[in-house]
């Protein structure tokens, strides 16, 4: 528990450059107990609405409000149940009644304490109530960290599929305690980890070959979880300040998820057999198996790739997930129903070599089935 | 009925100023006819889906879908029940949800055919759908042409309020056909017209001038009627466009809004007492007699904007307003709940003279109840 000696460290700070909708993200152990004094820095006086899970506020609300008060912050929590199904109409709905009720103004702030369920919820109502407040995030898993601090996508989901419904706003602030990281179950962290091993693989090789040296330090808490956390934002920050309102080159952050969504689909989400993170384990394994079919990418990437996410403990194949899996063509209806596909055509994102990734937008729906067919025939 | 032979004239145009978000507002009798070739040209094979009240569907939809038809387009028609209660929760996940059902894409449109609910809650639909789609405009009603085409203001009502809930999301064109308002009940064209007025109150004296020389033109269909709709838009886009998330001196455009909500609010938003144009007459009166008390208006110019009200048949006092009103305390507080109030600061619009008014932030409230007391009595 050596490790446990560096909490003292200084947090590292992340900028996201969007103009006037820059931000910063502040990475470290302990972020939270110092929470409250960087709010009021940032907003003197405002009022907050926290909204968190019960699970998260079981554990950690205590310390938060604590830090809240001890900075002089008056603030409301909102809770909502944990859980994929409380990204729903009914719940915007609550929550932004439940901020009016509040009384908080314009200036005030709606705070995200949770995983990316409560942020893309909070973030939603944020961006809704008065047509936009202040947003702030505190993520509490690895995937909210690496993924949801950056990008300023809010949503909930229709019946109609995940995430239609939402807004792009972006927070004035993210906070990310990688201590609060040590709560997490092995299977929660490791899905996270799918997500920081996309950023190498997407687009830096020298990330992924870092990656591969301390993964370990990383699931154990030294400072390398900090490192990884931080250099996975900084690699969506560069992508999402490009490109804000996803027109482009910001697609590349789907590599793996067209794949991982179509088998999320075909679970029905049901997170006992595939939570997210393991979906695009197995969709970033597709994706470049499908790219070195095309005769794009060296068969020894693959194997570089595959030996990595299986020693991290990572689900590499379809038959991995427990249960029966629907034929290829229920998946490739479930592709093409993706809101990623413009006009008809199938947009994946491909690759040439490890930190290569690019948007391919022809994509011939026929080699993908065929494709489908053979591996989940094995 | 010479004037109708104006109807071949062109339509006006009004570019709104948004940098990459700008787009034009296109003025006319007859823009209904040519609405699907001009859509055509900025989205070609774009689908649509059309929301629109069961009313303005009964008169005008069969020209719309005509007009689109002739164009190319395929269009879904949503229909909502007329009047404010359409503006809820309900209404705006049945509206996403029947979006989606249509399949429609982000390159895809919604457009709104109606007056200022339709335009508020398809706006709110259309920023929120897969996080943004194209919204394009057709304002049915005097109000919504002079008013909703300019600003990107969508939203729904809350029980804590009137469009607490919404977002800033820009049209990508506004079709106002000037022809369509000749089917508008007398107390609905003039309760749109006092915002037209407001804008020659706020900023322009010559423009007040010239209604006071035109308005009869305006209500009767001449060409007079496009010249006001577009020096109307014109104004707000100037204004908006030095503001757009309303930080500033887009508060001008609240001139005898602040008093009018209250008065609307008074009466639970029964229209058959006072619909809104009617409490913006009665809150530019209030908020210029209040001026004058002051010291900052002189009394002549008082008497110049009721003479005008007056003439047009606007009302101009609160006991105008049929049935019973609460008291001054009850108005006040209502004032103090709006969202226009910042950290317990009362913020009015005033002014020094037709065309010179003004955001004064620090207004005492015992001075506004006082005024109000006294003007309840009279």
């Amino acid at each position: 528990m050596a490790d446990r000696l560096e909490t003292t460290a200084e947090p590292v700070t992340v900028p996201v450059d969007l103009g006037e909708r820059s931000y910063d993200i502040v990475i470290g152990r302990d972020v939270l107990t110092g929470a409250g004094a960087r709010i009021a820095t940032l907003m003197p006086g405002a009022r907050l609405a926290v909204i968190t899970d019960e699970t998260v506020a079981r554990t950690h609300l205590p310390a938060l409000s604590a830090s809240l008060k001890a900075a002089g912050l008056e603030h409301t929590v909102i809770t909502v149940p944990p859980g994929e199904q409380t990204k729903c109409y009914a719940q915007f709905e609550r929550l932004c009644d439940e901020v009016l009720a509040a009384r908080l103004e314009r200036g005030d702030a709606v705070l995200a304490f949770g995983g990316g369920v409560v942020g893309d919820l909070a973030g939603f109502v944020s961006a809704s109530v008065r047509r936009g407040m202040t947003f702030i995030q505190m993520p509490t898993t690895l995937l909210s960290q690496v993924d949801s601090s950056v990008g300023g996508k809010t949503g909930i989901n229709s019946r109609y599929g995940k995430n239609l419904i939402g807004a792009f706003h972006q927070p004035a602030l993210v906070l990310a305690d990688t201590a609060i990281l040590d709560t997490l179950s092995d299977r929660e962290f490791r899905a996270g980890y799918a997500e920081v091993v996309k950023y190498g693989l997407l687009g830096d090789a020298d990330f992924f070959e870092w990656l591969d040296l301390n993964w370990k330090g990383i699931f154990d808490g030294t400072s390398a979880r900090e490192e990884a956390v931080a250099r996975s934002c900084a690699a969506k920050a560069a992508i999402v300040g490009a490109d804000e309102r996803e027109s482009g080159q910001r697609a590349l952050l789907n590599l793996g998820h067209t794949f991982g969504h179509a088998l999320e689909s075909a679970v029905e989400y049901d997170g006992t057999r595939l939570v997210h993170g393991e979906g695009v384990s197995i969709g970033m394994m597709l994706a470049h198996e499908f790219s070195a079919r095309l005769g794009l990418l060296p068969q020894a990437d693959v194997e570089r790739v595959e030996a990595h996410l299986i020693k991290v403990g990572l689900p590499v194949r379809m038959h991995q997930i427990p249960g029966q899996l629907p034929p290829a063509e229920t998946l490739l209806d479930s592709i093409a129903q993706d809101k990623k596909v413009s006009r008809g055509a199938l947009t994946f994102i491909l690759t040439r070599g490890i930190g290569h990734a690019f948007v391919e937008k022809g994509v011939d729906p026929a080699a993908v089935l065929e494709f489908l067919k053979e591996k989940l025939q094995r």
